[in-house]
């Protein structure tokens, strides 16, 4: 029983190395935990003799991750290199083979996660991907296991660290995309082409792991409606101020009777909710079950340490399982849910119309929005008479087909300049 | 193996009651998640005649919980009666039997842990508690699993919903202790006798447990140090405003070099700080480990679904180790950890000093703070001239016992009329 647990790792970049350090740090305390040792034997990296900063036994490295990972010594394998293949293949044949598989790899799971459950049972092996979404945040585990009672109503995501840092320092220092996003890349949070984050394709994939998890069905990040903060101005921030709101880019997933709302967009929520005290490059899930109410998980959601930190959970959750000879923990979608298009989603809508200061006007673009089912909550009018002026609208919940309907007719009314923006609403009172 | 699991149930009260309710709502499921259908055996009440808000079968109950715990046939005793006694002889005569023990009774945990932990060992049971502390937040799960790869270096609790709704009011009302209490009661979140709160013992208790969860250690409510809110004014309020910061009566453990400092006191934080955007009733645990940085959880503390929830989580988990076949889960401390005295705990603190306006009284203040290596970080002066008027101090870190034999020096001044407030500093830069 106390023969060593021999882990197997693909890949030694950033996150690979940080499980390699916790691995020798906390030994002994992994040791206790697992319920003996854990032994890392191999690691595939692709040039063994570059310079590393993690102290290493140079026999550990092999260039082949194939060898490393058909090993038939090993018991957990641990795939952190990231990309489609060759992790597809290794981590299959693994689990079909009983090997219990941990993987931080978010793009395999949202386009081979059936694929990759299939293997695992198979092979009676557990898969395991706590690292896979929002790095150090414990949210897998939580929806996976702790809400077992609850039917999980709504949860929305902070997922992406570069578009919350931009937003951060766009609210607090009053600065605008372009200057936010190049602080980010100075600071290592932005990539130097980082069209995945600002357009919300990173947080598209973790809202399809996240909504399966929370609602034991099976999506695709192509399911999954996005748009990105790339079009949002000091002005917005400003306004959103003005309402008592910030701007958040959040991944929504809601369930409306047996249909699912999948999205990541820039929502406006109020400016005391939970997750308005996100900032910088932290993430933050915000679950609403039937039976639990509101809860929120906050932390780090990347990083080298944070992410490593998900990576041992889930070895020794592995290794406890292999100890106890059961088989593995696969997270299985038990429910077939169909994602309701875009345009049938409901949400309150924040418009801001440029329009010409007539006498009218106002009334003019109520009708219209009236016509469309769009009711008004409140109503600002911001500028100065002789000019241009911007109504800032909020509406009530609508349906987005109406609203775009609303908005194309309002947009050819002789008065209106153009629809100068449109973010939707979330978070206060009125769900 | 699809024989039902059956569940009795010792109390049907508030917490009860909705635990019932969620067997029968989420009946399908939580037979999906538990891999088989739970079935409600028996339910152990003071009073069976005594009409209920929940729908049950009148069969199920019984007046002796002692009947209901011995039930040969029952495979998980969930016990939500509260009080020492009979639940402590119940669930260890059930747990040597290897019946799986579900419970929410952190008295019983604090006192008598190491107990029911032995009897959960010798019956290969598992003994869950998710339910104990924080109500619907799964706190103790992330403590016990998804943080095996970290030594946690501090946690800092918000774990009693009563006194936050308190100091919320007093902070966001500017109304004075007595009347936010009264506004508690009158809601039902305090208490006709609101003395456990307010005194901090019930946040004692249930930081016990977390200790005890994060360090691996065992710690029993009267390790902890504690001090209430009662004595916190409206000047104390708007001074901490002053400098940024928020009162919340925080439960605190930090690992300083393998000894424990575990105490519940009102706390300092700034403004800016996770925490200090926890409102009302709500709670949220700040949990620091070595490799995952912060993390935060927040939730609803008490309430009878989100307390549900917890049990329901706890439930489920015990299901799936029955049909697994597998011995079930215990927390068990691996280390033996002292407990700082308080004397020796280090702090930043604000202390607010009523002074004669004389020139010089701010010197010999400072010079008897330094002579006890209590150094100065900031200082405001408040008050109107010829009056009495206050120093506002906050120290560096400074340890516990030279601060109190300043402060005695200090109190001793000719100019010092008294010493009006002391309360400790965390959360900021300065660790």
């Amino acid at each position: 029983m106390t023969r060593p647990l021999e882990i197997a790792l693909l890949g030694l970049g950033t996150v690979g190395a940080g499980v390699a350090e916790l691995l020798q740090r906390h030994a002994e305390l992994l040791a206790e935990r697992a319920g003996g040792p854990l032994q890392l034997r191999r690691v595939a990296v692709r040039d063994p003799d570059k310079p590393r900063d993690v102290d290493l036994d140079p026999d550990l490295l092999c260039g082949d991750p194939t060898l490393v990972a058909a090993d038939p010594e090993i018991d957990v394998l641990v795939e952190v290199m990231g990309g489609i293949e060759p992790a597809r293949t290794l981590l299959c044949e693994a689990l079909r083979r009983g090997v219990h598989v941990v993987t931080a790899n978010k793009e395999l799971l949202a386009k081979h996660g059936a694929e990759l459950r299939e293997a695992a049972l198979q092979g009676g092996a557990g898969l395991h991907c706590e690292a896979a979404v929002a790095g150090g945040i414990p949210i897998v585990k939580a929806l996976a296991e702790s809400l077992s009672g609850n039917r999980v109503q709504a949860l929305y995501g902070i997922v992406n660290g570069t578009t919350n840092f931009i937003l951060t320092r766009m609210t607090q220092d009053k600065v605008g995309f372009a200057e936010a996003l190049k602080q980010a890349q100075d600071l290592g949070y932005a990539e130097a082409n980082p069209a995945a984050d600002v357009d919300g394709d990173d947080a598209a994939s973790k809202l399809a792991i996240l909504a399966g998890l929370a609602f034991g069905a099976e999506f695709a990040s192509d399911d999954v409606y996005r748009a990105g903060i790339g079009h949002l101005t000091p002005t917005d921030i400003q306004a959103a101020a003005d309402l008592g709101h910030v701007i958040k880019l959040l991944a929504i997933a809601k369930d409306r009777d047996g249909q699912v709302e999948l999205r990541v967009h820039p929502t406006m929520i109020p400016a005391d909710h939970p997750l308005a005290a996100v900032h910088g490059a932290y993430n933050a899930v915000f679950v609403h079950g039937d039976a639990v109410g509101d809860l929120m998980f906050y932390g780090r959601g990347a990083g080298r340490m944070p992410t490593a930190s998900a990576v041992l959970a889930d070895i020794v959750d592995a290794a406890q399982d292999l100890r106890r000879g059961v088989s593995g923990r696969i997270p299985m979608p038990s429910r077939r849910l169909a994602v309701l298009p875009m345009t049938e989603v409901t949400s309150r809508y924040y418009l801001a119309i440029q329009v010409a200061d007539q006498p009218g006007v106002l009334g003019a673009i109520a009708t219209v929005l009236g016509r469309h089912q769009v009711s008004v909550a409140s109503m600002i009018q911001k500028g100065r008479r002789d000019a241009p002026v911007d109504l800032l609208f909020v509406t009530h919940q609508a349906v987005e087909r109406q609203l775009l309907a609303a908005l194309e007719e309002v947009a050819g009314l002789p008065q209106v300049e153009r629809i100068a923006q449109v973010i939707r609403v979330e978070g206060s009172e009125e769900a």
